[in-house]
């Protein structure tokens, strides 16, 4: 174990951002929770939220297995995609489901690649966590019912989606500032290219894309 | 399917008065996280958060037991303490902590004295889930390092505490009026006296004294 002290500090970082992004996924289900307009989507998105939290704890049981604690590495983390919250105030309940598909799904991204450069059972742990597609699947199904009847809806969302999108590459990029060593360590799990940001944000963006077509809209 | 509202059993009310609770806890729990002044106390109310769930699904199962869904239990209750999150906004976080105190202690008041009335596995269910007590200790462990050094502080949440016990058994009240069958099922739980409103407050005031005790303040 001590033995794999120069990987140390990448791993714990990861698995800090990953579970910042689960404290934060859990708050904001929670309150999705809170404000669903029925009673079904309620319990499911409580249900997601407990999820999220299950997620959280496996991520403190391998932080504990690398000697660290939980709050030592969530710390450096901590209110990174708050910043994300603040900026998208989402108007409608359909805003909202967006805004918790694309905001989390940008994270889960950047977590997904960075975990490519930790050691392997930190990695395929993380690779597992972010395997949970529920929360994707609940989105999809209650976007596209409503929009599919509601093609004003359809467009308002898609123009709602660019402007999250754009929000949550930004923040990415203020994290990176901010914690050099999650971008060196990026740099080798991106495509070939000249500018470490550049090549994440293609494949970032070409993620979102992705996932926006997954509701019918415009990327 | 309101056809059966009448048949249910006294049972599934009491399912769905708890379910509602463990909703309303996790919501409250989970807000509460998000502002919790420190990460170690976060993780905490996260987690007791996920606990309330995990009680919600115990619930669910005995529900299913019964030949019934969680939804259509909880349905009749929903939103019942949602009245009184909105008539006590809370100033501070010591007072969040105290509104969460007392508001659920008395919610897990009235649903102990109704669990007498029903069939015993039920009642051990609900018996069982009631007797958690880590919220409590968290709070009383929070308050009373809080209090211990600041006398300004104790006596304004004392005052604190009598608004909030007012405004929780107002919304009991309310909730007898609305729902006569739990009103009746409380008649052979409680001591005896004239008016079941009457002996029901003597036993939640006093349940709040207890509660306000631990905590060394004056209810």
């Amino acid at each position: 174990m001590t033995d794999a002290v120069p990987d140390l500090p990448a791993s714990l970082a990861v698995l800090g951002l990953l579970a910042n992004c689960e404290l934060a996924a859990f708050s904001r289900l929670a309150a999705d929770a809170e404000r669903a307009p029925d009673l079904a989507e309620r319990i499911e998105l409580a249900r997601l939220g407990g999820e999220a939290l299950a997620r959280l704890e496996r991520v403190a049981v391998r932080v504990a297995e690398l000697d660290a604690d939980l709050e030592q590495a969530v710390q450096p983390f901590l209110g990174t995609f708050g910043e994300f919250d603040e900026r998208t105030p989402a108007g409608t309940w359909w805003e909202r489901l967006l805004k918790a598909y694309v905001g989390y799904g940008v994270e889960e991204d950047l977590v997904r690649l960075l975990a490519h450069t930790v050691d392997a059972e930190t990695r395929e742990l993380v690779l597992d966590l972010l395997a949970d597609d529920r929360h994707s699947a609940l989105v999809v199904r209650a976007l596209t019912t409503a929009t599919d009847s509601d093609a004003v809806l359809a467009s308002r969302l898609a123009l709602w989606g660019r402007r999250l999108v754009g929000e949550a590459l930004g923040v990415v990029q203020r994290v990176l500032v901010a914690n050099p060593q999650l971008r060196a360590l990026l740099e080798p799990a991106l495509p070939d290219g000249d500018c470490v940001q550049q090549r994440l944000f293609a494949v970032l963006t070409g993620e979102h894309t992705r996932r926006m077509a997954r509701l019918g809209l415009t990327a």
